[in-house]
């Protein structure tokens, strides 16, 4: 069993930096602050007795050899970028739960068949560059190295600069490194395990996303003189469409979502009619056809708008990944460990994505979910217990230790 | 007669302060750039033999000597700081056409009775600092000076201090100055003049106005996880909030206007559900039982939309002033000089606020609309022909003369 105070107070100290008034963490990534709490987890991995070692979009290998060092390694990970006003666990629990294994072996001077590693993957939030699961996106040849370094923050840095300038723009080829099994450990972040008082969710299968930028372009024009009828609002045509992005996923319960997370408004003037309006779309679903048809109705809705007030509207694709299923032999693992252990259980299907969805396309993966305060995550009320935190990390261990060998 | 080409001149050199890439100017209220605008025109005053003083809100007035010097002076004036994406002759024009009278008074050394003075008002905009129309604001005592000290940009960077900074913090009292009539010439900023193919707007009266911060406060969760019907989404809320002050607008014709300019929303990121929006809310109407139904129906709206989604919604109002009806003394002295000078005019109500409305307030006061390209302004395309610029600026001329006795 996994020793869940050091677990917490790894926690503890990470969340440190970047830590908010309210209790969060702003770690936006590829920011000092990321480099900070990548070089701590990765002096705490060095303490641990592991190889490090960095890929060309800075993916972070934090290695512990096995018996026979020629086999894949067994990997679990996540990130530890956050967002903008996120918590203290989001993705930093994955990465520190894979430390914590890894000290639990050496204490019981385990060695296991194959090699064990952490992964830091690189800006998994998504908020500050897309696409999102930018890293494990590369990594799985999801989109190419150069699309992820073009990607470019609102002030215009772009991921390549800012690797370089954190000092985590590594050498080694993304996706050379082998991968024998992938798991990685997660607060939910909703509220199903905690509705229903368990304490492992077992995650069979995780929604698809399409993001979008649109962008609506009126006319700018003074607030005052300017008569109703021959105003070209780009912000009232705009809020139309953030309102039939949450209608389309109500007609596709359960499992439909929609979500406008950021708005810009030009010039953003109290007295001036907004001449241009840019907002994000998020539309997920767990199942593939109806999230084409969450598109294709977004896409319908979008047309008729443009038609109806004749304003220009440009939607683009920034973001996508289908639905994914995960592996059997990887979520059985999972399923034994938490029986083996007896913990409380439930099938999970995740609304997040996760680095795990594109390591399942290179390899078998799985993935363990404890339940979070209220279901609130991307808040820095963010909460977790470390009971369950412990009971996650020990499930982790198990499954890892079925799949590596000893 | 004035000198159009002059007067054109000085339009473009004031224009080269600020300028954008779109031919427009951004040249904020109490930034640099303002300062360097006002520095250009006091220049110009003192070239033209005027003397200047600067009052406590940083009002600039710039005096030429009457005859009789103990008259209080007839005064003209309007600002010289713009919109983020603002044009040449918001305002500029109303300022320099001043200067352009003092210099044909000079080139034809007429002497005045009353002293003639050309007014710079502080950051008549608003777009950084409310209330808007600030210094002619404090000067007729529609708010106090403190007030005034204490606005804040949305950096924190307080109007006392930004005064300051740029030496415009002047020593006069403000509303200490005294005032024997104030016109002021201005481009129309809609389209009614172009429209009726005119060269002159008497602008009888000036729609009221009642502004508004909007706060909704929600809970920001993960896009992905958190189920539609769990959501307390403060952008959903507040976009049913944007239409209506749109569709009250709509309910009173022809002088009914509603607009949300400026919008926040946080934490703004894609892929969490926003948890506070907050927004500007800009209603306007010429009549005043209108203008307060609207206030009222806005009220009511937010209380509803309070009970119904029972999320936190905070409506504050940040400026207000009623409708202005200008005072017959000076809105015949502008028909009378427009007839004398042969130009086409017809009467034209203001929707854009002007300093003109809190001088009004000091003393029997006047404006003189010329017609801007399509109607457009608080936009850097902005335009204005310098024929009807040359216009305006004769029946200033006159109309100030008539006033100040020659
Ligand atoms: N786990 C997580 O918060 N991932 C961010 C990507 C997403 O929006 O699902
Ligand atoms: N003239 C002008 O643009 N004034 C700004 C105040 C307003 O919004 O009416």
């Amino acid at each position: 069993r996994i020793n869940g105070q050091r677990l917490w107070n790894s926690l503890m100290e990470l969340a440190h930096i970047g830590a908010t008034a309210k209790g969060g963490v702003k770690r936006l990534a590829l920011t000092d602050l990321d480099r900070q709490g990548r070089d701590l987890v990765v002096g705490w991995a060095r303490e641990a007795g592991m190889a490090v070692t960095v890929d060309r979009i800075g993916n972070v290998f934090m290695r512990r050899a096995g018996r026979d060092d020629s086999l894949a390694p067994i990997v679990t990970g996540s990130h530890v970028d956050t967002q903008p006003t996120g918590g203290k666990f989001d993705g930093n629990y994955g990465v520190l739960a894979g430390i914590e294994v890894v000290r639990t072996l050496n204490d019981h001077r385990i060695v296991t068949e194959a090699p064990v590693e952490v992964a830091i993957w690189t800006n998994e939030e998504g908020s500050r560059f897309v696409p999102v699961m930018m890293g494990s996106g590369v990594f799985c040849g999801a989109f190419s190295l150069d699309t992820a370094y073009a990607a470019q923050d609102v002030d215009g840095k772009t991921v390549r600069e800012e690797l370089e300038r954190i000092g985590y723009l590594g050498g080694e080829e993304p996706g050379r490194h082998p991968i024998g099994a992938y798991f990685e450990a997660h607060i939910e972040q909703g509220p199903v395990l905690e509705d229903a008082g368990k304490v492992i969710g077992v995650v069979p299968a995780v929604m698809g996303l399409s993001w979008y930028d649109c962008t609506v372009s009126g006319m700018e024009a003074h607030a005052g003189p300017t008569p109703m009828g021959l105003r070209r609002d780009a912000l009232q045509v705009a809020a139309g469409i953030m309102q039939e992005v949450v209608a389309i996923a109500h007609r596709y319960p359960p499992y439909g979502r929609g979500t406008v997370g950021m708005v810009q408004v030009f010039p953003n003037s109290r007295n001036v009619i907004p001449g241009e309006v840019k907002f994000s779309i998020d539309l997920r679903n767990v199942n593939d056809e109806l999230l084409d048809t969450m598109h294709e109705e977004m896409l319908a809705f979008v047309a008729k708008t443009r038609r109806e007030t004749g304003l220009g509207i440009e939607l683009e694709r920034v973001s996508y990944y289908p639905p994914c299923t995960f592996h059997p032999v990887c979520v059985d693992a999972v399923r034994a460990a938490t029986g083996k252990l007896g913990y409380s259980t439930m099938d999970v299907v995740s609304g997040a994505g996760h680095d795990a969805i594109y390591a399942a396309r290179v390899a078998p993966s799985g993935m363990i979910f404890v339940p979070c305060k209220d279901g609130i995550s991307h808040n820095e009320i963010e909460d977790a217990q470390p009971a369950h935190l412990e009971a996650g990390c020990n499930v982790l261990l198990h499954a890892m230790l079925e799949r590596a060998g000893v």
